[in-house]
């Protein structure tokens, strides 16, 4: 690991740039008013941790009323253990054999379920799991419109019946969530996707109870969609992560109407490494944030972000601002990231201010416990 | 550092997916395509190291003949020094205080260089390096084309006479690197732009000149333009780093006659996870491979990459190729990634395969030794 970009007590001039920040007062807000919408909503809030790859706010959500995280990856399930998290969702399929048998072991020490979509994927999990000698729940991926992984819903039924023929295996629903809905701009556009899914995963439980499994579960949902998920009536918890830090992607989402609203509580500082007269560059570039899905809002300035390369992030003055507006050299400058999730995972410490992003101080230092766990 | 998804000795299919590949057959065959290239073409080469991250690639470069290697941030440096390497250019301004209190310091320890481009950055590092007692060889940045970093032609002259001002400064040249022409998919636009950017470079020599300070080497150029400003009397110093890998957006340049031919030695191995009827989910998405330069090639297969997210990537068969192109559920595949920059930094290790990437065995395991290295 890296050594920090900052220490506990700095001032914000003392981070070295650029630094992955977690503005620590809105990722507590958001992290409550998550927590009261499900439980005002009577749905259980399991939030993903791929989001942000650390124990410490898997921890706060948790205390918060999270019955436990969901992750992607094996490893990611193991670095967030080894920190302290006793209760994961693998929210994903998993059928490498090496893979298998680590998603057993774990399954010995922390309470572990996982996603299955195949009748191979069950097999060999199973065999894992009976030479483990551990158990573990298992939920049954439903493709509810993404098109990506799961089962059509008629499927559903044969899988869960599969599942609880394996003594080690204990059917615990359905997974059913619809990634791609997340980033329709319009509420409407997000509800609509969400009713389609919701029809879908009510066939795909009733397949499973036609099948004579009952069906404890069925969880999804993600920070664009989730509003939709909890006043279904089917699902009975929710998966979003991204909330925690919102992102500009999910900034730029038209708000659902009477839905909490989120706070960026995560930023790139950086500074002015070069300046021309009508732009300015940042030592910020593709390494130290995402730009899958569009760039960085450059925060609190009439500026936009028009270009990454490699290390280096360029500037200009927003259409009609002068180029007065543009930052000096040196000067730091605050950028909200474009995708939360892979910019998170590119850095080896949060560097976490308490006070807000002008007179703040720096409060804490946390690792991203699961960066780099891809396997 | 995460554990490594393989062992020496390893067959193929005990990689663990998804993991980064080095074919090293192809590798050593490109390093010595263009260390023989320079030694043909009279130019010194400094292969840039952003590329690769590692010092066992920059050893084998530099025991083809390159003459030391660039790298883009401190803490590159800081790490690929602890790792052995002797001679690093910096090719890029670095102006926060904390940073070049510690260039000075490693000065002490390597060789090294560094880039300016402006009087604030020039101070900074005089002050530094007297506080050091360190000596450095610095070059003036000229932009050259791109217009990101670097000084109008016009201005070398005067910062090269602040750098030899200066007792701890030795000015060493000029930087003149022409990023946004390297992916000009034709060769002629290639070699226009540089021919331009050729002509910008001698004009700022002549001011260096004229200000009555010698100019000893122009350094520049990179894998979509060497044989340019090889070939133009101007370049002393050719600085292309992503040859040694040859992503999938190089490869899509129209090659330029008399080049030599790079090969692709860069892959993520991945496998099958999720099987549709008309596409395969394979387990490598945005956290193991960058897509800032657009998608990834499937190596030897007529399938198309045609989405990723964090963890998934989806592969549909290419148009006009039947369903039958597409892998089975567990099956590895491997790609090419869109861009070996980003995707390099993404991962721990370099597993490095020796007899193809079909019948092969892994050779070595090598660790990333700067990943992460932003600041």
């Amino acid at each position: 690991m890296r050594p920090a970009p900052a220490r506990t007590g700095d001032a914000l001039g003392a981070i070295e740039t650029p630094a992955l920040i977690v503005d620590l007062d809105a990722l507590e807000r958001n992290i409550e008013r998550m927590a009261a919408f499900a439980r005002a909503h009577g749905v259980r809030l399991r939030p993903h941790a791929k989001t942000h790859k650390s124990a410490h706010i898997a921890r706060l959500q948790m205390a918060a009323g999270a019955v436990g995280i969901c992750v992607q990856k094996t490893s990611e399930a193991e670095a967030l253990a080894q920190a302290g998290v006793s209760d994961i969702y693998i929210s994903n399929e998993v059928v490498a054999e090496d893979r298998l048998a680590r998603v057993a072991a774990l399954a010995r020490r922390i309470r572990l379920s996982i996603a299955v979509d195949s009748t191979l994927g069950i097999d060999r999990l199973a065999q894992a799991v009976k030479a483990a000698g551990s158990t573990l729940d298992v939920f049954v991926e439903v493709d509810v419109g993404q098109g990506r992984c799961g089962v059509a819903p008629t499927r559903a039924g044969s899988l869960a019946r599969m599942v609880v023929s394996h003594a080690g295996l204990r059917f615990a629903g359905l997974q059913a969530y619809h990634g791609s809905a997340q980033h329709l701009r319009r509420s409407e556009e997000r509800e609509a996707a969400i009713r389609h899914a919701v029809s879908l995963a009510s066939a795909a439980r009733a397949a499973v109870t036609s099948a004579g499994v009952a069906c404890p579960l069925v969880t999804g949902a993600g920070s664009g969609s989730y509003v939709f998920e909890a006043a279904s009536g089917v699902y009975g918890e929710l998966q979003a992560g991204s909330y925690v830090f919102l992102d500009r992607d999910y900034a730029d989402n038209q708000p659902t109407p009477h839905a909490p609203v989120f706070e960026h509580a995560l930023f790139v500082r950086c500074q002015v490494m070069s300046r021309g007269s009508a732009h300015a560059v940042v030592d910020a570039g593709l390494k130290a944030h995402a730009v899958d899905s569009g760039p960085l809002r450059v925060w609190g300035r009439e500026l936009d972000f028009t270009g990454a390369s490699d290390e280096h992030g360029v500037l200009r003055p927003r259409e009609g601002s002068s180029t007065d507006a543009l930052p000096a050299l040196g000067e730091a400058v605050w950028l909200v990231p474009g995708h939360c999730d892979p910019t998170v995972n590119l850095h080896d410490h949060f560097v976490c201010v308490r006070g807000g992003l002008e007179h703040g101080r720096v409060e804490a230092v946390w690792p991203v416990d699961a960066r780099g766990c891809v396997g």
